[in-house]
């Protein structure tokens, strides 16, 4: 696998090019495009800025922008090192949701800095796709930019990983006979597990503790930085301490985004019958899938592509940003993310099974579906 | 013309998009590009940052650099107003040279953070085309980039005008039977004007005086900024003083990069025999072709489409960043640029005219005759 990742990539020399959307044969065809006759494209855009979405290719641009500080489970790795990642987001925005998705690798890994450069960039895209930033600098650039920008911000680590998530607690829920007031554990505070948290609360799941590698997050724990400050707030209403193992007792369900092989049998068979295990640390999960069965899992999910579940951000990102710029929308909201996750779980619909609780990465359904609901949700 | 151009691009809505250099047609591609394979890729360039122009887009890829403040003779029009001209220039970028163009409109005028932004950028490009940005501002931020950056940086208004001017003006003397010392007037020190003085003295056209608004330029005049001082220094080795009117006369050549119509019949009548004119003020030259032959031009040239002898830089630039990238080059020296105008001046070979001193914009033969010669003249 990884002598062949090498040699695909070396033989193409990277993942994605640019095209010409116009045909250019000859003088006429280039005067029309470019000088003289693009002169009045550009007094209309200057007459009228919002025109720029009529003209340019903008309406369908999106910057994918990291610092490399946290790519994959690499960790920091530089601008450079990441390209290829950004790259192969790219072609998944094209195929799946036909937009057109730049790279943008910062050499910068200051906070100031990156949000001003985004900001300096703001007139060539549609929407801003925040990429393998460290946390919690990732929550601060996210939380300046979408207050700067008049286009939408969205932290695929963040949002994505909480709407395909959410999608799949759904299913699985609904296939165990259990409801929102479902007790889950959300283990990991970093960007995914942050956002997936959040988005579980604004769904209405507000029977959550999340845990970070200290254990249980309760108001007032000390030496939490502001966001998780935040999920303490509203989770957790007993306010227990602990680890996880003390903390999972009981739980319906586990969501980890954080780290490999950090739960044990032992722990899953201390959880409520039918347990519900989301092991999303990527490529290594926080249990293995046998181990994990044999202790009694009853819905097993990862972000792995040769496994069953697969709850990968990729499903519900190219179909959320396809409906986010198809709308013109100014901000992705939760309510716009719920509405995606709902579209996700519906087009599994009764064929759900322990083994199917979302729909595979390649269905086409998917991206127009999500669009679709993203849209509605965006008026 | 004008409604046509704005049919055209609100049909296609934009003139670039994103396009897949890879097939993904199933899960097991979509590992060797994206999670798990490229994290292999990754730590390839983490290991060894110049791997990732083996792996990577980037050793094809330009960021075409602007902040709209001169945009075509619209003047300062902003960022989003300008995308439409980036996109042609990216459309022009591909088909001539086979090179993947990005716009990079910059919702900033200031130098400084012009400087820091494109600096941030680097990482994602193997090279950078300024554009369209307003003079003295441009000479400064050009400089500033060329000392930051280990990759060429270009700038076209001033670089590829000249180097299609110093093509244009080899052939033109060689037709009229004069040489490197005739005596040349260089109308406009902004951008263009510059970059042609410039280049013309790097190649031994010595005769040479610029002219600005006020009059030649000429050392130890007052308020010039330090480029035009610069050029000074270089330049009307005897000093002359005046408006052009008396500074043309016996003139053998005019070049001008200046403003609509202030070539008159009267000043080419006060040119030597056999004048040669570059009006190259665009659209709008600064005499028009009618008006000039009347007057006894001997050649003419613009940098319009519609006219014989077109001087505009889409003709010299595809070609001459195809051999920078191809060359790997860290910087485009003047050598590289001259090696370009020959090899451009080498093709019209023996079938030159006072009609034709170029070859024309879309003979094929152009791209990689120049890309082979810069190539050369890089090593």
């Amino acid at each position: 696998m990884q002598a062949k990742a090498l040699r695909i990539h070396a033989k193409t020399r990277g993942k994605v090019e640019v095209k010409s959307k116009v045909s250019v044969r000859g003088k006429r065809e280039l005067s029309a495009i470019y000088t003289p006759g693009v002169a009045e494209v550009c007094r209309a855009i200057a007459r009228r800025k919002s025109e720029v979405y009529k003209y340019t290719n903008r309406w369908n641009s999106v910057a994918i922008v990291t610092d490399g500080t946290r790519v994959l489970g690499l960790g920091d790795i530089g601008p450079e090192a990441a390209l290829p990642v950004m790259e192969g987001k790219a072609v998944i925005y094209k195929k799946f949701g036909g937009i057109d998705a730049y790279s943008i690798c910062l050499a910068t890994r200051n906070a100031d800095e990156i949000v001003r450069t985004v900001k300096a960039l703001e007139p060539n895209y549609a929407a801003i796709n925040l990429e393998d930033i460290a946390s919690p600098k990732c929550f601060e650039i996210y939380e300046r930019l979408e207050r700067k920008l008049s286009i939408p911000v969205y932290h695929d680590d963040q949002h994505g990983t909480a709407v395909i998530a959410l999608a799949g607690l759904k299913n699985a829920l609904k296939f165990v006979g259990k409801g929102k007031g479902a007790r889950t554990v959300v283990n990991g505070a970093g960007a995914a597990g942050y956002g997936i948290a959040n988005l579980l609360l604004h769904a209405g799941y507000k029977n959550l503790i999340v845990c970070d590698s200290k254990g249980a997050l309760y108001k007032g724990r000390r030496g939490m930085n502001r966001w998780k400050a935040k999920l303490a707030g509203k989770t957790n209403s007993k306010k227990m301490k602990g680890g996880l193992k003390k903390i999972i007792t009981g739980a319906d369900v586990f969501i980890g985004a954080s780290a490999p092989n950090i739960l044990s049998e032992s722990m899953v068979r201390s959880m409520a019958s039918q347990p519900i295990i989301f092991a999303l640390a990527n490529p290594e999960p926080e249990i293995k899938r046998e181990k994990a069965r044999k202790a009694g899992a009853h819905i097993y999910a990862t972000g792995r592509s040769d496994l069953p579940n697969q709850i990968n951000n990729a499903t519900a990102t190219p179909g959320l940003l396809r409906g986010a710029l198809d709308a013109r929308a100014r901000k992705i909201t939760p309510k716009m993310m719920i509405a995606a996750a709902d579209a996700i779980a519906k087009l599994v619909g009764r064929r759900s099974s322990a083994d199917y609780i979302v729909p595979k990465l390649f269905d086409k359904r998917i991206a127009p579906a999500v669009a679709r609901a993203v849209r509605r949700a965006a008026r």
